[in-house]
């Protein structure tokens, strides 16, 4: 079709007439709303919504339906984005020993089910510890770190997102706790994976953890990164299950399928501007 | 809240301004929009929405309210239901001789589960069947049949259909299959279960089949009847884990469990008006 | 068939020739065997093993398997039990107000799934919260408690599971905390069913607590009871999907259809005699 | 440990024995049995079993210990395999466009969760359609077919299989029928991964068909082939979420998540010796 398309998200204080300002300006503007889920919260009494929409190619100037559209939010006080979902997003990827997230978010990548473009894939491991991954052009930063270096590595890492222009960070199991400053930077725009199901054995070794518990069923957690560690609002989770001859370095084995699914649906919700962050939580409109 | 509450499902032919039309109905009525979900079926250009606002009481006059949408009707061609979640809907559940459906329905019933009332118990099996099972006042209908006297007793049953009032037909484990005349009189508004995931094993006996097949997962599926048997659009399906040492009886155990939940989930969507038929599936706007 | 069926479990240190020793034992004496499950914990150096056999009926005196079985007993220090499936345990069923485990416990009991005999059920509510259940004869006790009464209605209590010869109590969302000194009593062979997947949301209010943290999956857990609160070993755990526009109360919903299977399946596995304690943990030899 | 670890895998004719036969045979040739599994099928009167066992080095002889057990082979009539897991099994992998099984089993393989030689990878299509995968060496064979030249192409596949000693295929999505006599050739030693939950959907674009019937719930199997499509015996399922929402598309898409699992579970059950056939079905002693 000759259509282009839009994703509008918005977030304020409840009130009745949102939905019809919102359907109107999209109509009169000679869009066709093609998908619009929303979220009242009845606690917070604030109000979440994503439209996707569609207009002819002469209508879809993306400056001129947001200019249209201030004086809605203005009226209802709207936290607002609207964007092309060809516009697409620049992501940073960061990764330990472990490359198994990598591998597979660059597969995904690949075949076209992530839509970013990768910035850059920052390591405290030198690149030949991916000897057999294919990177294909995308610029490698081997960053080291230890606890003598870990202020310096931050400071080196942080211009490196400023001056890659990126809008995104993944923590494909960067094994690294970041500092409570960068924490702070990268909130809301961080997404970490957890190999736990969250809340339960926040920190070190889950798997270790989740063994000497004896649980039944194992899991994995994406979640945005807060200061707070393993506490920041979960995008998505999942679990396996297991058994009591299940060893640690089983749970390792079977979390794997794990860990790469939540982290790549997780950032698959967030790149289709699926996900809004509401105080410690997250709306997450699933598709 | 002194406010009142409706549910508002449509479906039409796609066009730009559905949304906006109303939307602002309803904002103009005096009402607010508190879900909302919709699906454009690309496939047959079919729009399907289901909508629940609320209204101040003094203006949740639901003949008002029926009638000021009628242009919105007529321009767009809606087939619609405007209902108040307190109009209950009058159910009735066939069973035959395994009551785990029917014992596990009344149960969600009684804890307020299931919005319905339940206009009648209908069995081929005699009371006594059910003598560990508190009906609690609802009337119990003993419909025997065999090959001689099908018709009649389908003329009974729709005789008791009319005269009850039942505005929807629940088959439990009800194990007769109905006529192609009953079953098109029925259509769209009886809920079977059939206990396995389909289209695999339709027909009699599914366990014994999944057995014989080797499969790995059973499961259920909650459809709505037509006159082809086991062919009416899937509303809700579950499954769960088998192994190969699992006999025909184990099966049969396991998939009670599914059978309840896949009944009661399918029940629960349609109860909420929240199941809209797409010409050979479902549209399920789940919560 | 005429052949009498046992169930062996046993457990000791690991040493090589325990297989050996049990099979020719087993065969020596007429039996044959027809599932066996083992487990060597390489942690802690143990030994578990689950066997049914059958015999012969002439040959299946349990008295004589016993005594024969005693040489292998002393070789290897074997901690075990010989068990008649036949010989059904006795079961009392705690429960407070909600009664949604109480109800489904009583309706697998009837149609066979629990083996067991339900000694007595115990409420610190009145008979009268349960009025639609049927209890079919089975002693009903009312032990209400407060912060005053709480020692002397367990002491009741204790008593009830003495005088009745209970064998295995299961607290069916009984809402009350044992005291230590109860729960030390009944370690082993109490079963409780916790609403949230545990370590995480231990203690009051689970549901609500996973609605603050915003998880996307909530889960049950039947675990043994122990001094420690909510930390017995695990039998068995599931969880189900939520989202964000699960009010707690949906939580609750959601919550009682895993309870009451997490509970079941739980209490199934350790009646067939399939669940060993190892320390903190249970070895569950899951069918 | 400087112990070495043997798997026996057997089936005979059910009879009181073997176990203990087979137990005491282990022990007295200094062997220590580490895990054990059998199933003894009631409809068929087969019995399976699987038993890991290890020895001292200096009696880890495995020409040695076949010898030893010829007598109880005998005496059962045992259908049955002795081990290492150190000796890999050599595997070829086939595959048409889509890669994402190959990716996947690659990056498992590479990692150290699949045990096996990789013999070679066979393809309809060119090296270059895998540009970006990194095949270490491990010889590509481009086999290209069409309706001409199918008995041609697959000659050329046979003499390829025989003349790299290939013990298993595996179809990770190779996207052509294998004819009768291929397939009666490779019976028992040939997975195949297909993109539905069968028995449903069987043969050609199982997604298109499963988005017709509006099922709620898709899957995939890995299953043995035989010259019967899609009916060979099942090793795996598995299945997912979907809904009216979603189109062809993106059940394709969430279906490549389950086929990569499916077909890697149920490969590694095969090479770590869990997987024997038990006519048209298949006894999978799973960990």
């Amino acid at each position: 079709m000759d259509r282009k398309t839009f994703n509008l998200t918005l977030t304020c204080k409840n009130r009745p007439g949102i939905v019809a300002a919102i359907s109107n300006y999209i109509f009169e503007t000679g869009g066709d709303i093609e998908d619009a889920q929303q979220f009242d919260d009845k606690n917070s009494g604030h109000f979440f919504m994503r439209v996707t929409f569609s207009c002819e190619k002469h209508d879809a100037d993306i400056a001129r339906l947001r200019a249209g559209f201030m004086p809605i939010v203005e009226r209802f006080g709207l936290t607002w984005h609207l964007r092309s979902p060809l516009e697409l997003r620049r992501v940073m990827i960061m990764v330990s020993k472990q490359d198994h997230c990598l591998v597979d978010l660059l597969y995904r990548w690949r075949i076209g089910e992530l839509p970013m473009i990768i910035s850059g894939i920052v390591s405290n491991h030198p690149r030949e510890t991916y000897s057999n991954v294919d990177f294909g052009g995308i610029p490698f930063h081997h960053l080291p770190i230890d606890n003598t270096t870990k202020l310096a590595q931050e400071q080196k890492l942080w211009h490196l997102i400023c001056e890659t222009g990126t809008e995104m960070v993944v923590l494909a199991r960067y094994m690294q706790v970041l500092s409570d400053d960068l924490s702070a930077k990268l909130s809301g725009w961080c997404i970490n994976v957890h190999h736990s199901f969250l809340p339960g054995f926040k920190g070190a070794k889950p798997y270790h953890q989740a063994y000497a518990r004896g649980v039944k069923l194992i899991g994995a957690t994406a979640h945005f990164i807060t200061s707070d560690l393993d506490e920041g609002p979960i995008i998505e989770q999942d679990v396996t299950r297991v058994c009591h001859s299940d060893a640690p370095d089983d749970l390792v084995r079977k979390g794997r399928d794990l860990e790469r699914q939540v982290l790549a649906r997780g950032l698959r919700y967030y790149l289709n501007d699926r996900v809004l962050i509401n105080g410690t939580t997250a709306v997450v409109f699933a598709d």
